[in-house]
């Protein structure tokens, strides 16, 4: 019996997830909120009590100390040696990084280079590595990429029709992200299904506040709507997805309020989407009670996100030249009932029928009709299980 | 019998075309380059003859002199007034302008403030309506746009998922383009197939130096692949089409020869693309001449072009929820076999079959095999005559 922690940092937060391995059980999982702020918060779930606790944390090395010492007062672990494994979501793996990684110093260094691909998210994954090998040193700790699914990708699609140098000397390219959870619910799908992932087209919609579409063949990522960074591809809750890049020096020369190309991509990140449009909130459950009181700019935010969601399905018929199955996971795609209704209704030539007992909120395995062509899924995504699966891979 | 000319103008060029109206016969056509610079040329061409002369042309007033001189120096015409019709092709048109308009000072008002959406294009345009205008004061004058026939996108299709005020304030919208060759050859199709437009879904493919996919319902484009600009959308020959924008900031910060967004602009629009990738040309003939040679570039900027080309026809089978007709056009759309081959092979899930035989140089009409359930047309376009009818309807 081993226990694994699976941790993701951010550069305020640490969440984390303790889990039995090989069992795979969930004994416990957290939330560092606010760390190097005053009034920082933790908050820890087992057993379906949560118990919170606010207090000041200064750094991500005192909220690794504070979380171990939760363990035991909890009764979770009795002893720091418990922990034979942890394992680190690390959102950009560039093109090094091909799978999940055993951490030494030299996989340390090398993250350090790759932090101006993810300026916003490596230097605080990398935070939480430090902080725990400064407390268990001599623990099996591994890097999981959410890049690293997405590169089998053939050159054709990651490729963008700019020139070579760009890619040659500025590594600019298509990364993809959110690939552990298109790889979990692949899995999970053809299991479902009751056929090898190898057998299988599959088009994996994670659609949470951000949302990447993939395209699977043969358990592999061929083709995903996440960019160079994660502002690409479908509408999300403040992203705006897919961008005529012109539109930046236009807005830049006329829109004085603007300075600089960065200030706008921060806006097209966190401002935009279904925030941008609704001006409302970036929140689906928000934007569909609003549509209820008949609200229009709600509307429209809701029409443009399935009409960007289609698309890009759409589009992935024809990167895979046909699929078996479309599945759904994260926030929305797990628990929004009208959200799936109408992209499968608005796709039903693709040979897409959803049974409408099945396509329930928290609906889990299939939910389109016995002879629906195309099968329908919905899987609850499962991040943290991946990454303590792939730390457990290593301990073997 | 009335003679009418279609006018494209740039910023040293002016295309022109005589046509005997209604019978649409085409009398001439011509071109002047270089305008404002030394050693500009004039070419005409009637009854398989070509005429070119090199000569200083100052202004584009006196290349309309030139071309009024020459119509009669090779009898096209006997007398100025013989000229009854005059249309013009304007870029933008925005959100004002949804169909052909008669030119009035109000107008030419109107499409001056409108050439911040077109800043290269729209102010040739106007030179070109002026020139004219000085020496025909009389005579019917049209402008017609390259954006009316999307002037029909819905909202959700047309709007960008940013910040509301962008779209209020600044007009930042998709606007789409070659909106007549794409209305044209959906009215060609529609007579092909022999069933009225109105009751058929198609997708239209432009494919040349620049192209463009467009989404057509009830013979109205309900989706098309430019934006607010023609950066957006399918790799082209030295466009990038679609981007993450956010390579902007990135590029930058990282190259150092890089001093503006606006700068980089210009270089996803002349410098990517086919010639980009290829490193070679930005023409699709020299492209599979170094394919032939095994030109790993080569081979890569093709797969490239055909997959982005692939990925808008799917996504817009998905936008119509299914398509009767696939119909391909300009230069690349029209000639080049290989480039409809694979693209075809590639969606055959989507029911479409090419004939081998059908599918040669200088197809016209139905490709597809007899059984295709989506049809695959070839319909050479002819945007100057759509122009010319455009003038006709006004002069009835």
């Amino acid at each position: 019996m081993y226990k694994t922690l699976a941790i993701n940092a951010g550069s305020s937060s640490l969440k984390w997830q303790l889990f039995e391995m090989p069992e795979e059980k969930m004994l416990a999982k957290g939330l560092f909120e606010r760390i190097g702020l005053p009034d920082s918060k933790s908050t820890v779930k087992f057993d379906g009590d949560s118990h919170e606790r606010t207090l000041d944390i200064v750094d991500h090395r005192q909220a690794v100390l504070l979380l171990m010492d939760e363990l035991i007062h909890f009764r979770l672990i009795h002893d720091f040696r418990e922990i034979t494994g942890i394992g680190h979501r690390v959102v950009a793996g560039g093109e090094y990084f091909k799978s999940s990684t055993v951490i030494s110093p030299e996989v340390l260094e090398k993250l350090q280079t790759l932090s101006y691909l993810a300026p916003l998210h490596n230097p605080a994954n990398i935070l939480g590595i430090e902080a725990f090998q400064r407390l268990l040193p001599d623990t099996l700790t591994v890097a999981v990429f959410d890049t690293a699914f997405h590169t089998t990708m053939p050159e054709e699609a990651f490729r963008y029709p700019i020139p070579t140098r760009y890619y040659e000397e500025f590594e600019v390219r298509k990364y993809g992200a959110h690939g552990t959870s298109h790889k979990y619910v692949a899995h999970e799908a053809a299991r479902v299904l009751g056929k090898p992932l190898e057998e299988l087209k599959l088009i994996t919609a994670h659609v949470g506040n951000g949302a990447s579409i993939t395209a699977i063949e043969n358990g592999k990522s061929v083709d995903t709507s996440m960019g160079f960074t994660p502002l690409a591809g479908v509408m999300m809750g403040t992203r705006a997805g897919d961008m005529d890049a012109s539109v930046l020096p236009y807005l830049l020369e006329h829109d004085d309020s603007l300075e600089n190309a960065q200030q706008l991509i921060d806006i097209l990140n966190n401002q935009s989407g279904i925030l941008g449009v609704s001006e409302l909130s970036s929140d689906m459950r928000d934007l569909e009670a609003a549509m209820e009181r008949g609200d229009k700019k709600a509307i429209l935010a809701y029409r443009m996100f399935v009409n960007r969601l289609k698309k890009y399905i759409a589009e992935y018929f024809g990167v895979l030249n046909g699929a078996d199955a479309l599945v759904f996971t994260a926030g929305i795609g797990e628990n929004d009932t009208l959200v799936r209704q109408d992209i499968v209704k608005e796709l039903s030539w693709f040979g897409m029928a959803l049974d409408p007992e099945l396509n329930i909120q928290g609906a889990n395995g299939i939910i389109s009709k016995l002879d629906s062509k195309v099968k329908v899924l919905v899987i609850p995504t499962n991040e943290e299980l991946m990454i303590a699966r792939d730390v457990e891979f290593f301990r073997k």
